[in-house]
């Protein structure tokens, strides 16, 4: 079994590490990295760099796909999109986390698909025909599972882990990431955070932004 | 703020990045990946590669250190642990993830120190005079903060951003993670895990390690 997970300059790193540390412990699996351009990515905070093994052309059908997030600032293109297509034509499983559900929601596939995604971009879904479930951690219609911010990515891959592989290898999966979590705060999710800390959340993206816009507008 | 992670190669990526995504939003916090040869490092699973921009020289004192576990199959070695030694005399905080804890001990830190790690090799921490607290995610003492099994670095990593830049800016973070954990499961830790599970989940560490082993041969 082959699971793509799709890579991009300027993306949130455990989009990416989140599924993959729980995917790939399924029995019999390969996690190819891929992006549009083979090679090391810089991470959208600019202290780390994953490397994509393979080019997206080189891992046409993989039997798993998962669309992580691109930069807010240059968003994936075409090829992109229409590999996302052609992959979902043959995949057993099409996965999204955080901002990759819009990816996926851009490759057309949420017509009438219940979904979710990173809580300040969960608008955006119903303008790709989408049917937004924001209270849900990730959510599974036919063959399509969108997770929510970054670390959903990870309940959702053990929740594959068990459909695929069945639910012993996924609960000793959990067992070995000691995935026994105690976040020392509740302020995970908007229904939760107080006022203030949504505030500077959202005013922590907006600086965030506006210094990827600014890099990318002195390289070009 | 200088933050360093330390990689190895043949480790867990998520020892590195599950604290890393938390710890690069403190602000004015600078987060350097070093290793003891700076460069790209192949994960356990060989399927992910991570990059130290730095080796462990260009970065002797760190007012952060992040140590991650090593391969079981050919631990860190002097030059390592004499880093350690030299960045836990001026840092401010001194921190482990995972097997990273038996490091920490390696290099003589957890004399009397109460200390949690991975729950297979928990039993270690004796030898190395630390107090072991296996009913704990993450065990603070004095400026030294271990914890347990590789995710249970994004819990220590929200507690210590709080230690360092307070209550109000780890519960942003927390929220733009969006990690308001749901596992499908809950057999995160050998307490709560059925037996079977942990028997299975000992013999895909034994099988991980043994493959390790024969690859370790056949290069030597």
């Amino acid at each position: 079994m082959t699971i793509a997970i799709l890579l991009h300059e300027g993306m949130t790193a455990s989009d990416a590490t989140g599924p993959y540390e729980a995917l790939r412990s399924i029995p019999g699996a390969t996690v190819k990295f891929v992006a549009e351009t083979p090679g090391p990515k810089r991470m959208d905070s600019g202290f780390l760099t994953l490397v994509a093994d393979y080019g997206i052309d080189e891992v046409s059908h993989p039997d798993v796909l998962v669309v992580c997030a691109g930069s807010p600032v240059v968003p994936p293109g075409e090829r992109v999109l229409s590999w996302i297509q052609t992959a979902h034509e043959t995949s057993q499983w099409t996965t999204s986390v955080c901002a990759g559900t819009l990816l996926l929601g851009a490759a057309g596939l949420l017509q009438g698909v219940r979904a979710t995604t990173h809580w300040p971009v969960m608008d955006m879904l119903a303008s790709f025909g989408a049917i937004a479930c924001p209270q849900e951690r990730y959510v599974h219609d036919g063959k399509i599972i969108t997770s929510a911010g970054n670390s959903a990515g990870i309940d959702m891959a053990l929740y594959l882990t068990a459909q695929i592989a069945g639910d012993e290898i996924a609960e000793a999966t959990q067992l070995l990431m000691g995935y026994d979590p105690q976040p020392p705060f509740d302020s995970g999710s908007p229904t939760k955070a107080s006022p203030q800390v949504i505030k500077l959340a959202q005013s922590f993206m907006q600086n965030w932004i506006a210094s990827e816009l600014a890099k990318y507008e002195q390289l070009s």
